[in-house]
């Protein structure tokens, strides 16, 4: 059985979760929306797979490029809907959604009420099966999800606080800000992070702080865990080696010490758009005090929630169980475990 | 025939020269060197092409990294080498290629005395065969040479007057700026772009001027072109489309409007690295007043430089033609003539 997949917007989301989908052998992607003719549009036209919303025909036609459809001829032939929508806009689509009797995926930019279940793969990939909406949290709740829910596996976390140092802007948004300044994010607290942390796990006693900097290439966290009972470094570290999709860096051997280089390194390894799907927890951070934690890890906030999604697909379809799927992902897309791994993939992709 | 290379620094020309000739058909990569351990030269080690200086053995043994072999071993195995060490090492290297006899290809960083004979494969591809030492002028010489000789193919160019909008650090360098100020570099006139322009043609009358601005990601350049007679901008357009390694971009239809769209879309194509190899020009920007030309151009400073090395190979040992070598290098490296077929190589590489 393959999953019929239309993705509605094709930016920075989209744009990955479609390619994503390619990769895999259980899911066909049908076509994805845009609606601005540029150049994505005319990479998506090349490819036989630009749909448009209706209104929008005429305007692509006028750009010379050519459209495969209208976004209800996609919808009619799909069985599910990764909406890649600015953030906010899904929720006008989702009518559209029911009408046709798809199966939706919403974003972190939606509220939770929107889907009225919010996912992330490690935290409650089973709770997904049967529904017919899900909505993928943001790239920041998808980064401290993947710890908090790896660290609860292992022992019992009384408290996360969190500081959450954004980045400005995507990379190719020129017309966004802040260019020389720190931004209180909101300046009231707390931040909506750890409330949307708790869309996931409703009984968590989570608080987060954020402030927007700028830099266009990755968020980071400081984080500051409480346990119930005391831990030691030697067993943190063992947790978060062996957890899937987090990337434990040692900096002081590599020399990746921040954020510009965990992104050279990317680009080195050979990841298209230097994509890194993996948190990335800098290992010398890592500290315990009795029942506390402290430590410092990076979100590359373009390409985090794309395994996210693709598992979503799958819950939502009832496909395969959550071990399955995140192999299935993570193999398709080249996700490591290891620091050494990685070395190893950008050794065998050298000249290639 | 195969040329046996060394690369000597693995760094940000390095690392992407070593790779360019792992592509070629004609030359075989027989290791590079690092002075520093970090996770570069964990990659270099996994490819079994690791050297380091003599003084350097013990520290990488501490590292745990294994080498294989040093500096002068490499020497001894090679016929050419390719010196990417930080700009004004090189010199440094000269008299021990000069002992082991090999080939050596310096670097814009160099000043010209070092090679004796600057080399940009447009302009003087020929002039290099016999020599021993050449020098590839630096990435912004290189934009220019590139626009400089596409034009004296066609029209008689009078006088080039350019100002040069630089990077301020390359995107990993941290500790590099400006990151708030304009710089203007150097405050004495002219800058030293325009006499190493005469490096290669010494007879142009060209003069530049330059400022540092808080970027890492590519320079631009503002050109001010006069030529002996009137010219049409129709005539110029057609000329910059069909040169090597010049890439017009239809700004207003694509919406790639700026450096960061520039480099999303060498992302999107799936670049590794996001190098673009070719010189862009913003096609809007084209204009032409009598017998003047003006255009903005973006020289993504990392990566423009790395076919020129190819061919420098080539032409010090006289392994081929220009036309051939342009023909080798570009095809192997993925080097597009046109906007539409870099469109249709991010379809066709798109979800592969």
């Amino acid at each position: 059985m393959s999953v019929k997949v239309a993705v509605n917007g094709f930016g920075t989301i989209g744009k990955r979760v479609a390619e994503a989908v390619l990769k895999q052998d259980d899911m066909t992607l049908v076509g994805v929306t845009k609606t601005k003719p540029d150049y994505l549009a005319m990479i998506a036209s090349r490819m036989g797979s630009l749909y448009v919303p209706e209104d929008r025909v005429e305007k692509f036609q006028k750009a010379g490029i050519e459209v495969q459809g209208t976004l209800k001829d996609l919808l009619e032939k799909v069985d599910l809907v990764v909406d890649a929508t600015p953030g906010g806009v899904g929720k006008e689509y989702k009518p559209l959604y029911e009408k046709f009797g798809v199966k939706a995926i919403f974003q972190g930019g939606e509220k939770h009420e929107v889907a009225g279940f919010s996912f992330s793969t490690l935290c409650n990939y089973e709770e997904a099966e049967g529904k017919q909406f899900a909505r993928v949290v943001s790239c920041n709740t998808t980064g401290l999800l993947r710890l908090i829910c790896a660290l609860r596996n292992h022992f019992k976390v009384k408290s996360v606080r969190a500081t959450i140092i954004r980045r400005g802007a995507d990379p190719a948004e020129t017309k966004k800000g802040p260019i020389n300044a720190i931004v209180p994010n909101p300046v009231t607290l707390p931040s909506h992070h750890g409330v949307d942390v708790r869309t996931v796990l409703p009984d968590l006693d989570v608080q987060t702080v954020a402030a927007v900097v700028p830099t266009t290439i990755m968020h980071s966290h400081v984080l500051n865990v409480r346990f119930e009972e005391p831990v030691t470094r030697e067993d943190v570290l063992k947790v978060l080696e062996e957890a899937p999709r987090i990337l434990v860096i040692p900096s002081e051997l590599s020399g990746v010490k921040d954020t510009a280089k965990i992104i050279e390194l990317a680009r080195d390894v050979g990841r298209k758009r230097y994509d890194l799907y993996e948190l990335a927890i800098y290992e010398e951070s890592v500290s315990v005090e009795g029942d506390e934690l402290f430590l410092m890890q990076a979100v590359h906030q373009e390409s985090i929630v794309t395994p996210e999604n693709v598992d979503a697909i799958r819950a939502l379809t009832g496909l395969v169980s959550k071990e399955e799927s995140l192999k299935k992902t993570d193999s398709t897309l080249g996700i490591v475990r290891s620091f050494s791994e990685l070395i190893e993939r950008a050794a065998s992709n050298y000249g290639k």
